[in-house]
């Protein structure tokens, strides 16, 4: 009996611990495991960033401009709001993306590059929809993240998914909580980016 | 022995335990839990919703529109069919989302908005591109789901992926199956969205 | 005693069995388990694809093409590179995808095709932005994937993010490494991808 008994116990732990492979990640061959939240409140990673757009202004700032419009505003723009919403207005950028809320100075690199697009997209107000990835090319971290969301410019915070990542944040997906941080006229702005990833390969 | 096969036993039953939280998601502190399905057959959940396109005529709807063209159609729009598929041109919406068929009735606030973008793409026939963003803010429901995928208008359903939200539908993932439900000339048109999600926090 | 360890090894077992089905996913009532896999050394599938992106040139090859510009460049295309790096301009295709490097000979269906769109988005470089969806419609494969990524074009290999897939791909995500396989100016490019799916109901 006592025999069998630890056979029976060794077998269960054999398996117990092949669940736990299973359920949490295994040691990866590069020694990254998959790593599921259980809960909103349990990100596998966390950071704040800061998006500057540099706008094109038509005039004078190409040299240091990193966004275009490549469409123009649509008659919608200006049915409700004579200013004009800009509705229809698609940009393109390649935008800075920093760990500070400065700029980058002269020749130093950015924490990420922000490529994409973003539209506006409402008649009452102007609002407009995101999609981008962040680039990361530094020391500290090499990838991307892919994101998508409504921009909902008049709510104090709005949230972008994070629909993908590769690199160091391989097969990641998360929220992106957005604040409008400081605008400059039309021709820039920055917005604080709080992300929060709740699948990794850690 | 038996003290031993007894604390044997208790330290499976932790770790048993300790698995089904990590494999079928533990209690958040908001209270919700990770929800996985197993199979295309059990979705976490499941709605009905239509869309409606009111896309501006260029002459005299400009009040009604919620969509604008913000590109033309390209040359490869006539190349095979005369009429035109509208090849190349790009449309930015911010369209009612209602539970039944009908349109809101002036002042009624929808079931959702659906703010994106769609573009014609296919030179044998009509046929499109989506990505947008299901706005909620109502309520049953806050929160956004983030969708993409070809519409391949000659086909009687089509799937879209669902590939992030926030809100009550944090971190949701699913497949959205499209049907045109009705088309009004080139400026209306309404589809139905069977939305099934297989990744939940519910 | 041993009727009662017998009875709590049954309910062990059977709890363990309960544990591998939510851990590993139960077989579907249409025969398909969900797959995770636990390192990024082991897709649960994988694939070698060409896409072929023929652009319209704006004079003699519109029976040909299969991509069209939709929107020009802006002025940032020349700021550092007088030759222009069409920032701005954002091309709408409906590609072929095929499994070896030749396109389609006459009347035969590629093994997928790739609507969508990239744009143009760098100052100092060519370097584009994508999203799209594979849509395969073969004897082998119905279904479709949604891919979007930074496509830095002076990388040797770039990965773009598998979002979402439908049909045969129900639920897939994953990471596709792009590659430069031809370039025939500025009218034909071939790009190699390497797709490895980590998500897969099988």
């Amino acid at each position: 009996m006592q025999g069998l008994a630890l056979t029976a116990s060794s077998s269960k732990i054999v398996l117990a611990m092949f669940l736990l492979g299973l359920a949490a990640g295994a040691a990866a061959a590069d020694g990254r495991r998959r790593h599921v939240s259980r809960s909103p409140d349990e990100p596998c990673k966390k950071m704040t960033l800061y998006y500057h757009d540099i706008l094109y202004n038509g005039v004078n700032n190409s040299a240091n401009a990193t966004a275009a419009p490549a469409t123009k505003p649509t008659v919608l723009s200006t049915v409700i709001n004579p200013n004009g919403t800009y509705f229809g207005m698609l940009v393109v950028f390649d935008d800075p993306v920093t760990e500070g809320k400065a700029l980058p100075v002269s020749g130093e690199e950015p924490a990420a590059r922000a490529q994409g697009f973003y539209f506006y997209n409402m008649k009452q107000t102007t609002s407009a929809w995101f999609a981008f990835t962040l680039v990361f090319n530094s020391t500290e971290s090499k990838g991307t993240l892919n994101l998508m969301g409504a921009d909902l410019m008049d709510e104090k915070t709005r949230d972008f998914s994070v629909v993908g990542g590769t690199g160091d944040f391989f097969m990641a997906r998360g929220v992106a909580t957005i604040r409008t941080d400081v605008i400059e006229g039309f021709y820039y702005f920055r917005l604080q980016m709080d992300i929060k990833l709740y699948e990794c390969y850690v």
